[in-house]
């Protein structure tokens, strides 16, 4: 039976990882594909499962099985275990079937003791060497099994140490480490009250347990918890023969990938060092050398690093991140797995390796993380810049950008048109702002979340921005920053990089977004795989242009609103609000109609025939009204007084502004119409506008404001436009199937709808418990971000599934934030929407995550 | 063929209103059962469908059969239709299956010409009479047959009178009517271009087909689309012989109840005119007698009218409302119908109906309108107070009340505790007035809706209030009211009505509810046919008195934010809410700790071991804040500044308060576990506590704060206290399911649900758009009064429908305003919830509502 339990590296059969553990299986399918993995054999999980069983035990019959395959072991690498020539030494490390790096506990060197050692001495000529392996385990073991606190071994090296003014143990005298190696085993013998154990198979047996131990151990727990990982998994064991790179010159270790995991480049890439464990490498005392540099100091392993990882690439089929040692001229390989690539090498590696007929289209589309695809767009801050970064924030919207700070939205707008380059700095920033949004390189703020307005304007229009950035102080008085306490006069030269939320003072280089080509091939497969269309969110003619250029389809939501912010614009919207008869509100309405007129017209000619979906006005009117301690009259301070509401964002806004005052849409609704017939007349080419009326929840809303937008075209000689209505509400969702009478088409508008549906108001949330939910697990991931699947994707689903089954053939899409967000992409797909809707440096993404939603399904 | 056109009021059959018409239904029953109804026939409803299938016209062979059942009339009457001798007079009135009252057009006296008005003359004796009838005929015949200008026959009219010096015609000589008739019938001739008809026969058939026509005028098409009624419909046609009640003084005519509609009363109830037709009552010239006044006048008829309307009551089996005529001495029934009654009146009647053996006690629980119930609670303004209207508001809460206008809450608490009745008059209220309501008798606001602070505040404590009243100024500074401009300073007595919206200056005599009885016998009645339980929203000892004396079966919603704004209070909470710190919050709390439990301790005292459901606290921390500007410190205006948010009712509040903050919860949990302790020890009776939990939308939010609280409760020997939630938003409604593993019952928060799922803020809604979304007819009813079934009711049933279908018996209640609002109630019981939960003095219409749901199903 125990037998069962036990499996040498070269024969598991059809045995899979849930009961050899992840790295067990690694190692036995390397061993059986030829591989040099140096021998060992695996516990298996089920063994342990059994231990727990038992209370902490396992059979004769088990340590039997066990002992007969250390012999195995013994004859395979022709080594004897505790034995006084060329002693076998073996390593014991966990391996559970999901990998819990870091978590749980591995000793080395097994098999060492009082005569081990010398054997060690002699037979790899290397007492120093023998001796400084021999303390390790000693060390290894007491903590791991006899659970001795570390800080007792950690005083005696201090003391060894300082002995010979030595800052490591590797810089000790032979003598030294027979000392210290004596010492650690007398703190044993005080710590464990008997000494530390010359029966090499009483260590092995020891440490096996306590590696089942650690399973259940409070490091291991809590990582199981956070991540998901059942209790009952248990983990399995590997004892493998060590091998050693610290033999002298004719050894060494490193660590290569199969592709240059920066650029994507197929060449071997890698470092090494010469006669060195894996743990020097990491230390960073000495430099390693590139593994080419193998080629010169090692041909023959050099060439079977290159035969092995060529083959262990084409078995695993992706790139693969390989540890190697060379243990006196011989090769090992101890671990391989896919590599960790930037963006630009994951796109080149998935394309390249289709067109090297290793993996299929599907599979390269799957092997790309789409939310990584804005990196590849814009200009990056290099790893190596080499400048100080004096804060950090929020990464709210990715790149690098560099100006002169600019306290405000004039400021900006000024510098920019004398063709200065400047980065608009502000405690936060509100639809007033906007102008210096559009100015400037990039945004940053003291206030504000990842999705603050700053975030999601920047996004929108693809400019860096940083958010909630510590030690910011922002002075408009003063007109200067101070980061951390140091002033910065406005004007002040600075660089944002929005990927990583770092601020520096100063132009480091920036890397321009390098594309070779990969990454339109990828998404035009992916482009054919997909079945959600994906629109942009759009509302100038620069949106659409970059709307165009990343592959969007049309526009599925252009907001009216940002256009009523324009310094020729904002005083007319202001008249038209303050006006208190319907005749000076006409008046107002009748000069911003040609401007209106104008921005439709610029956009439907970029746009050419593609969609353009044209939401009508939809913020509460107050937002363009300015505070009211800034209002010019009393008259006017009285009316801001009026519009202002307690949850504005419950009151007075999308289509109740449109059936309050039905003037201001009507006005929209010319300007659509005029613009359309503008373009036909110069091109021959009728722009495919359609109307999105927004914040509808009743039946008779849609019907009366259908009934007014049809008497406006109906005056007018342009083709059928199709007026449809943005779903933002839960009642909405509920009474969708009887929308279908008034609305051509639905378009979810996933930022309000979550806003409504999990009573959050997206600031307020954002600034007060949201931080605290996060932190206590009570929230897993911002609602605003990643779509609500259970609350408001319930929902959604509602809505098209009445639609559905009541048997009409309707038109839903889903614009906001979530439009963009590969997670929420997946499950619109599911819901069976027609499009995404988002921001023109999301469309990659969207393409993408789109294609690896229809493929996942 | 024809003939199924025609039906006698004799012999009517089996056939229905449908096809009979209303009002030809009602006339041929009363003819059978032998009221003495003036003969005549209907022309049915298909008659009505064949003349618009033939496109407006009937066969001969319908007017052969038509001409037919004229003969049987004459001979019935022993008249002759445009005879010579004591001619024939008839009415063609219109009688649709559904009653479209005013819409259609009626014709009377048909049958004169200018042969038969000298022998009506004759026949009556009265020169008068017959002219007065014939000039009537010429003028409904010109108006509704040949479409003449009412203006037309005007002109005419006024020449004449003002010849004679008359106010109207009934004042012209014999000579003067006869010269109006010339006249009328000379603008007959111009109006049409022929003459009048003197055929009588083309008169009847005329007005017959007019009446069908009517069927399709403006009118009546707008009213049928307004009320639903299908246009295919058509309408009967009733032909019927005239009498007459201005034949001398043997003549008459009257209306009466079978019981007194306004007390309930067994008695005939009713007015009468000697020698006078129906218009004449109406005209109010000469005062009526009461109908008792007949046993005088005309012993016979009399008598015969006894009999008669006791028959139509016991026939129709409620309490009838009937027109008469006395024709030289005989009695006519000319209509009967249900009649109009008082609330108390309903009660009564029903009550003593059933103990008459006349109906059921389901019938008599479905003959009376729940909403009515309040007015029987609450003192009331007498119809004829004789005292001026100065200003009417929105009757916010009913019932009246009398006191000295006090103009802040600290003033109406000061004069109250003299003793002294005040009314509160605010431009508008907030929490902050909380003790003013308490000392108030009611309340007066000059802004606010039907839903404002006050309305909802002072219906839940069952206080008159009237808001929204246009005309009131309040001057806070000058400490004196203005309404229209007329000065009332502070102090003056004034009165309000609740239920109509009217503010008196001084003190009218009020009437004090009278209820003898039959409300605890009908709510008896009620309580035993219902499913829905009823509980109450009760958060002090009045409260949960009032509750009890209602008759609710425990505490559905306390409250606890209101016990917060106590004098004694306040500044405990706002300590606990400015402390930046742990510690300092603890120790607000620890001070507030025992004035919580004794706010418990009274009211678990009131309820015995019935129920009390106590929600832990909801608001946002900065409603217990003063107003910024009103801070005591920059420190204090900082905090307020930092609490305020955007949208205050989607943030930070709810359990998100009780996560962010636990100390709050926990403090809120050890006063009820020692209150619930100190009652047990005094009564030994454990009070039946609940804990709600609000705005709960994450199972992983319930998971946690279900773990405090059961924390608290563990420390302490209380018996197991049932932790539930709110389903207040709708994500919730959505997740229901997966809440029932940390829930033991759910509370519907209308409320609200309303807000999140419509996406209106009540406040903001109110005051903005929904006013004209009502006028618009965009909304039918106000949401926040009457559940919106289609919207919030579906998710409901959503919430409802997942729970019962996951297998879970979970406890459902709604709280809320919707919990006393018949419509909403009948929805929560189609729903399948287990209880409802209003303010005290809507309990009793919640018993009636809930019983009426039960049995409509």
């Amino acid at each position: 039976m125990t037998t069962e339990f036990i499996f040498d590296f070269r024969s598991t059969g059809s045995t899979g990882s849930d009961v050899l553990g992840g790295k067990g299986f690694g190692l036995a399918k390397m061993t059986q594909i030829g591989i040099p993995v140096p021998p060992g054999f695996i516990v298996s999980t089920d063994a342990c499962k059994t231990y727990y069983e038992q209370g902490g035990t396992l059979s004769d019959d088990f340590w039997e099985a066990f002992d007969l395959q250390l012999a195995v072991l013994e004859s395979e690498t022709e080594k004897q275990f505790g034995g006084s020539d060329d002693p076998l030494l073996v390593s014991v490390r966990s391996g559970a079937p999901i990998s819990m790096p870091g978590m749980m506990d591995t000793i080395l060197n097994i098999g060492l003791n009082d005569d081990a050692v010398e054997a060690l001495a002699a037979s790899s000529g290397n007492r120093h060497f023998a001796f400084d392996s021999y303390r390790r385990l000693v060390q290894m073991y007491g903590e791991v099994v006899e659970k001795i606190d570390k800080h007792a071994f950690d005083k005696v090296l201090q003391l060894a140490l300082r002995g010979e003014n030595a800052a490591s143990p590797i810089e000790l005298s032979e003598r030294g480490l027979e000392e210290l190696t004596a010492n650690f085993k007398r703190t044993f013998t005080k710590e464990v009250g008997k000494p530390f154990p010359q029966d090499p198979y009483e260590q092995v047996h020891r440490c096996v347990m306590a590696v089942f131990e650690s399973w259940h151990g409070k490091r291991a727990q809590a990582y199981r918890e956070n991540e998901g990982i059942p209790n009952t998994l248990g983990t399995a064991v590997n004892v493998q023969t060590m091998v050693f790179g610290n033999l002298g010159e004719n050894s060494g270790t490193g660590v290569c990938f199969t592709r240059n995991p920066s650029t994507g480049r197929k060449e071997l890439y890698g470092e090494f060092l010469q006669s060195a464990q894996g743990e020097d490498v990491v230390a960073g005392i000495r430099t390693p050398e590139p593994v080419t540099e193998m080629a010169r100091i090692f041909p023959t392993a050099y060439n079977d690093l290159l035969k092995h990882t060529e083959a262990l690439e084409q078995y695993n089929r992706d790139m693969q991140d390989i540890e190697f040692t060379i243990q006196q001229g011989e090769l090992f390989v101890l671990q391989t797995r896919n590599g960790k690539r930037t963006a630009q090498a994951a796109v080149k590696i998935a394309v390249d390796m289709v067109e090297e007929g290793l993996i299929s289209e599907d599979e390269a589309i799957m092997r790309v993380d789409p939310a990584d695809l804005t990196h590849l767009l814009l200009p990056q801050l290099p790893e190596n810049h080499g400048m100080d970064i004096v804060a950090t924030g929020l990464g709210a919207s990715p790149g690098a950008a560099v100006g002169f700070i600019a306290l405000d939205a004039d400021i900006a707008e000024q510098r920019a048109q004398k063709g200065e380059h400047v980065i608009l700095v502000r405690p936060e920033t509100s639809p007033d702002d906007i102008h210096g949004f559009i100015a400037a390189q990039g945004i940053l703020t003291a206030k504000g979340g990842l999705t603050s307005h700053a975030a999601v304007v920047a996004r929108g229009m693809g400019k860096p921005c940083i958010t909630g950035c510590e030690g910011l102080d922002v002075d408009l008085d003063a007109r200067h920053i101070s980061i951390f306490g140091v002033i910065y006069d406005e004007g002040t030269l600075i660089t944002i990089d929005g990927t990583s939320g770092s601020v520096i003072i100063g132009e480091p280089d920036l890397v321009e977004a390098s594309n070779e080509g990969e990454l339109d091939v990828l998404l035009g497969w992916a482009d054919s795989k997909r079945r959600l269309k994906v629109m942009a969110n759009a509302d100038t003619p620069v949106d659409a242009r970059n709307a165009k250029r990343f592959g969007a389809e049309g526009i599925g939501l252009c907001r009216t609103e940002h256009m009523f912010f324009g310094e020729d614009r904002l005083p007319k919207m202001q008249t038209m609000i303050l006006a208190n008869n319907v005749e000076i509100r006409a008046e107002a309405l009748e000069e911003l109609l040609p401007i209106q007129t104008e921005d439709f017209y610029e956009i439907f000619k970029e746009l050419g025939d593609s969609p353009v979906i044209i939401r009508l006005l939809d913020p509460p009117l107050h937002e363009f009204l300015p505070d009211k301690s800034e209002a010019a009259s009393v008259e006017i301070a009285r009316r801001i007084e009026e519009l202002s509401e307690t949850n504005p964002m419950l009151g007075m806004r999308g289509c109740r502004l449109g059936l309050v005052y039905p003037e201001i849409y009507e006005m929209q609704v010319r300007a659509i119409a005029d613009a359309s017939t503008k373009v036909h007349e110069e091109s021959g080419v009728w722009p495919h506008a359609q109307i999105m009326l927004p914040m509808v929840g009743f039946i008779s809303e849609m019907i009366q404001l259908r009934k007014n937008v049809q008497a406006i075209l109906d005056e007018r000689t342009v083709p059928d436009v199709p007026i449809g209505m943005m779903i933002e509400l839960p009642r909405t969702c509920v009474v969708a199937e009887e929308m279908t009478q008034a609305a051509d088409f639905f378009s979810f508008g996933t930022n309000d709808l979550t806003q409504t549906t999990l009573g959050f108001s997206r600031d307020d949330a954002e600034n007060t418990f949201m931080g605290k939910y996060t932190e206590d697990g009570i929230l897993l991931d911002n609602p605003f971000e990643t779509l609500d699947v259970s609350g408001v994707g319930k929902l959604i689903n509602i809505a098209v599934d009445s639609v559905e089954s009541g048997g009409h053939h309707m038109s839903f899409g889903a614009c906001g934030e979530h439009g963009g967000d590969p997670a929420s992409i997946e499950f619109f797909h599911a819901a069976g929407l027609d499009y995404v809707s988002c921001s023109p440096f999301r469309i990659p993404i969207a393409r993408l995550a789109a294609a690896q939603a229809a493929l996942s399904v």
